[in-house]
């Protein structure tokens, strides 16, 4: 699969079920424009998928798990061991991922990409490693050119499958220990930023681990020369397993014509690496929050995007994406839902009635 | 009853519970304070209702509607025909509401306790109607002492009445043509502050209907010579049917333990007069959006809280707040739900192991 070839062909908005699905809006039992963004989100639903009223459907959290060499380092406050005990985690049920996508109705695709650790057999777990962990990016390129492809198309794959399961919202959700390093150096090289800028504290490093994470990054920053321009290779040679893989997802989501939701500040360095290939991906996609790392706020800013939530959230997972995916389909679902002001008898405007008249109504 | 002794009677937070949910956050499956505000949220509901680990349960729309005198003036964009309407719009379940109820898994419960219309018999009704609207409260008090109090009582008892259901969460809905000039009044007499800085377009009025609406408030509050000290004075000249029993709703959920949700500003004005009668009804009070009457923003600065929702919403109904009970719901959810690290072996800290030892692990 040719990857350049792929982004090209992403599709544009369907212009004429924009425009139905603005003209059913202004005519629902509501003074216009009073359901603010939930208006603006059903029009975009209904561009990327062709329907002025989009359905209701199945709802999937693609949560792709992956090592990172780079955590030898000593970049995170977890060891590599908590990447595969939370993934058994997830496919227990236990995880906060599976209790947010319980609330919003949502079904957990676990994904293996790269885990560092031989996992158990299990009909939740979806066993596509391509190798065990990154190698360390600082000192290597994090993936062999063979290895990054296997992870992309791996993401377009799962797209795909979403799209013949007849998925309505795909979510994207992550694990991996070391995995904000990965994407805030993946941030630095393609918004592109100071590396400070865009390191934070992660799952919760003192000061100190923090400046080490900021020199590692530089180093590694320096070594491999990246550009905005070389996203591909931005991604390959910083980026994680299962970031490559979310990267292919978000192309496979547009191509396909799927909404795809973003999380995090980790699923958002994915997202911009599919974004420098071909901008239009934007339009297939929704920013679920904005995450307490800080970089978070420059990928925002420079995509000139405000997010649905600000929760204060900083936990990945694709947490935050199934949070909003509450308020996503509340959008979708009241723009079917209600009644227009011709069905439901509603007058529009003041009517002049003679004073003390009483009104008197059936249904 | 009297209501200002109902207003002494708010209990306190118990903050037994609130310290063992706090204990419970602190072992789930998560970096510590990672899920932000969804933290805050699950205490303070603990706190509210003295359980550590708060259950998931029925949930309910109190749905007030009344007509208001004060339409009479010119100050809205809609006539006072479309309040019944919109009533039989909710009986039928084809409102906004309606749809994000139903997304958010709650029931509507109708209450007409001022709609100036015969209204037919509805199972899905409650017929309390106190008067046919309330009288036009730029030249007299909108309610009489005795239709005041019956209001205010009516919520007390719908929130009782919640209690003995087992609702665990509470929204507040209005409807009522000529509303958002009373909520304006409220604010204005109980923040207090500028007429200007709390009157806002409402439902689509231009800038002349909009400054003939400041001038009515105006005038209305210079005959009804309102203080903030007098929260009860300035809810019975000013205020509206359905505001005054919301506000008996607020009392009367902080008094039994329920959670309560603030939609926009109409609810909020209500919430504000039950604040200045005990602040204490905060601590029983979640605020759902930031709604786009400028006031709301007033109300917020002086309460100095920050919403969960910006949505650039103005609709009402309890919309803002049906959507916010998902988030909130998913708070209580992930508390309820999560494994934590003992139970789930995930490792806690960075522990040191051999340079490239292989990790296996079992389910």
């Amino acid at each position: 699969m040719n990857l350049l070839k792929l982004a090209a062909s992403i599709p544009s908005l369907d212009a004429k079920a924009v425009q139905k699905a603005q003209e059913r809006q202004a005519q629902l039992t509501k003074p216009a424009g009073s359901l603010g963004r939930l208006e603006e989100i059903t029009v975009q639903v209904a561009g990327i998928t062709g329907k002025a009223v989009p359905s209701l459907g199945k709802k999937r959290v693609i949560l792709c798990a992956g090592d990172h060499g780079v955590a030898a380092e000593g970049v995170s406050a977890f060891p590599s061991a908590v990447t595969p005990m939370m993934v058994l985690n997830f496919l227990k049920g236990g995880a906060a991922i599976n209790a947010l996508a319980r609330q919003a109705g949502a079904e957990v695709q676990v994904v293996d990409v790269g885990v560092a650790a031989d996992l158990p057999g299990s009909k939740n777990l979806f066993s596509a490693k391509i190798a065990r962990g990154t190698r360390n990016f600082k000192v290597e390129p994090a993936m062999s050119g063979a290895e990054f492809q296997k992870a992309v198309e791996l993401g377009f794959q799962l797209a795909q499958q979403a799209k013949k399961d007849k998925v309505v919202w795909v979510v994207l959700g992550e694990m991996g220990i070391g995995n904000t390093t990965s994407a805030a150096a993946l941030m630095a090289a393609l918004l592109p930023c100071a590396v400070e800028d865009v390191t934070g504290f992660g799952t919760g490093i003192d000061r100190t681990q923090w400046a080490n994470k900021c020199r590692v990054i530089q180093e590694a920053l320096q070594r491999h020369k990246l550009k905005p321009e070389s996203p591909l290779e931005a991604l390959r040679k910083v980026g994680g397993l299962e970031i490559a893989t979310l990267a292919g997802v978000v192309l496979g989501c547009a191509k396909n014509r799927i909404p795809v939701v973003v999380d995090g500040f980790i699923t958002s360095s994915a997202f911009l690496a599919a974004y420098r290939l071909n901008p239009k991906v934007k339009d297939f996609a929704f920013f679920s929050h904005r995450s307490e790392e800080p970089g978070h706020t420059k990928f925002y800013e420079m995509l000139g995007v405000q997010p649905l939530l600000e929760m204060k959230m900083r936990l990945g997972e694709g947490t935050g994406g199934a949070l909003a995916l509450n308020i996503l389909e509340a959008a979708v679902r009241a723009h079917a839902e209600m009644a227009t002001f011709e069905s439901a008898k509603v007058p529009t405007k003041i009517e002049k009635k003679p004073k003390g008249s009483k009104t008197s109504v059936t249904s």
